[in-house]
């Protein structure tokens, strides 16, 4: 089975944005055994629109359309598919009431152009958007299936996961199944060189690597009749990725994040967590509370961007910061000891680095920081040099601490 | 004139890196004044990559296609190139010079398969690539322009930049000019509507809205002779929008970020700010550090996840605690206080709410979230009802947190 991709935007077309969605959803898709060939962008317009859909439903099985599902003018992705599928629009009475009650809730007023997300192809499956107004859709004509994503990633992602992997599996003979492996604390190159002979070898299963920012993703996807069958054959294959790597590998849940682990980690040992940050400037926080019930484990933080509060929040000396600067070994250390000692808990974890635009010298340039992680009276201090620009850094840094967090409390005594 | 992107590359079709270089070359293509109506992308199969030039090649003037130019069997996009405009492939020997030059330079052995870069379709302009081996071409017939450049960006860019940019100038009289108008605090749908007239009209220059987390941006483009033609159509346009919206509307700059608007406005008020969150868990405080130089106004902030922490780092009182519950108007507003007091800053901005998926009541649901800004001893306080998951409900948290401070400096007197 193929499947094509169809990104619709202006926006696309001018480069203000990256059509990340693309990438997304031809991993996804690939995960699921389908085909991809062509991906194409198109703006909002009729007629171009029209073309593309026409050209897509002639060569590929599965259609998945993005974004142009707004309420505004512009939004023309339903309007074309209906107009070339020969459907009208009619109002679908459950998705008028769900844009009734998500403006209610927010006490927006509702303007006449939000009914139009309303609007779906008559014989379409309406998919409930559970992150804003427009349903996707679902429509079919003879063996062809069109599938319309709303363009937001936010809203896009959720209901991919939920709805149409579910139904693109469901279209298929054969199920392919995926487990994915995934490592902290190694680099790519290093986790592919160590693995050479297993992609070398694979057929069924593949294995396929992914780099992520401080983590690498190892994909294990399975064909079989079914997902049972196809769970005996990746068996062994995560098994011998263990035996390889280890400790290296934080899961092999598809649905567990590395703050994921890190936080299922404190909550077995019974642990609690602080965390000080200057550079990342609460990102490491902001990361760990993405976690739902997090409040067992991560009480709070502090984001000591200045001297000051360095001193007066964690207690780090004017000695210290005069001595060695703020980004050095021994603040680092300092922060870590002091968000211990003000939270009251058992690990602490602190960030401070140089991440630029401005700020580096020669001695400390750009994209040097220093983490430091406290567990139970011990401190391990590491030093890092990241490349790139600020969000890339500190980007790099968040990774690198939580990495570093998870690798402390395993080694800690207990 | 039109243009149209075609990435060649099954790493992009298997979503395995982003199409960067598509954004990248959009947007140059939209600067240097040519329209871009089609993005595609294509894997290394000859079949569909000549289907995919042949198409291309009848809808738009200029053609430009990235990656497929390495030495291996897979790269086809020369060969296709070639076969479609039927021209014979020759080896240039000044590229044989300079592939054999790079190799010799850091001292590799060259394989046979290397000379194949050498290979070039008849009649096509050379383009030297100075950071790799694939030399870049320009194939011309009739009015219609090939450009192939290789897939690598670091090698894509330079060349681009050097030698198609001036290029394509060379064939197009008009260039193309926009400005990005950005607003916060009025929702997409209410926006169009207030401009739908100006927006019914636009012919030259044009108006677009773009929705995003908590903003909404207007697109204005005009087509002109040079830059300065453009800005003078503009502009009355920009003038426009002003008057309608106001306050709205925080920067007419592409570049400008609300975190950067809200960060310069601290600036010229000579204003520090301190931030208290708890739902959000450090996410404004992250959000504000992305801007550099941010410490001018951002000193600290706390992440306060418990109502120890709530009562200890900020003083909200247990009382409060207590009476309202930690997400209530009553805490938000004492963590504002007492952030503003525990900063010694005159500015602080306080977020408590139920993010979710667990902890939402008939009295206070998942989404309920409160957001207090404190200003020189006055304090706003506004309850906001978001929809989505955990993810959506903290990014619009942030983004609405950063809305209500810009408006209440701007709103304080002073």
């Amino acid at each position: 089975m193929t499947v094509e991709l169809i990104a619709v935007g202006t926006e696309i077309l001018l480069g203000n944005i990256v059509n990340t969605n693309a990438a997304y959803l031809a991993e996804k898709c690939a995960g699921l055994g389908l085909s991809c060939y062509y991906q194409s962008v198109v703006g909002d317009n009729e007629e171009r629109l029209c073309g593309i859909i026409e050209t897509a439903l002639k060569r590929s099985h599965v259609v998945i359309l993005t974004g142009g599902l707004g309420p505004t003018k512009d939004d023309l992705t339903k309007e074309c598919v209906a107009k070339v599928l020969g459907r009208a629009l009619y109002e679908d009475s459950h998705s008028r009431e769900r844009i009734a009650s998500y403006f209610e809730k927010r006490g927006f007023v509702i303007t006449e152009n939000n009914w139009k997300q309303a609007q779906v192809p008559e014989g379409a499956i309406v998919i409930d958007n559970d992150n804003g107004t427009a349903p996707g859709l679902i429509v079919t004509e003879g063996d062809r299936h069109v599938l319309l994503l709303p363009g937001p990633p936010g809203e896009m992602k959720p209901m991919f996961e939920k709805h149409m992997a579910p139904y693109l599996n469901r279209l298929q003979p054969e199920i392919i199944h995926s487990i994915t492996v995934k490592l902290c604390g190694m680099g790519e190159s290093m986790v592919e060189t160590e693995i050479g002979d297993l992609i070398e070898a694979q057929s069924n299963p593949t294995i396929a690597p992914y780099a992520k920012t401080g983590e690498v993703h190892l994909r294990v996807t399975a064909k079989a009749v079914d997902e049972e069958a196809a769970m005996e054959m990746i068996r062994p294959v995560t098994e011998e990725l263990y035996r390889r790597f280890g400790g290296y590998i934080y899961t092999s849940r598809e649905e567990v994040t590395l703050e994921q682990a890190v936080v299922t980690l404190l909550e077995e040992r019974n642990l609690t967590v602080a965390v000080a940050e200057s550079c990342t400037g609460g990102m490491v926080a902001a990361r760990l509370t993405k976690v739902p019930g997090v409040s067992r484990v991560f009480q709070r933080g502090f984001v000591t961007y200045s001297d000051d509060s360095k001193h007066q929040l964690l207690g780090v000396s004017g000695e210290t910061l005069k001595r060695y600067g703020a980004v050095s070994r021994e603040t680092a250390e300092e922060m870590a000891r002091g968000a211990a000692a003000a939270a009251g808990a058992k690990v602490a974890l602190s960030v401070t680095g140089i991440a630029g635009p401005e700020g580096g010298t020669s001695e400390k340039p750009v994209g040097l920081v220093y983490v430091a992680c406290f567990v139970e009276g011990a401190v391990e201090i590491r030093e890092f040099h990241f490349k790139g620009n600020r969000d890339r850094i500190r980007e790099s840094s968040v990774a690198n601490a939580l990495t570093m967090l998870r690798r402390c409390i395993l080694d800690a005594k207990h």
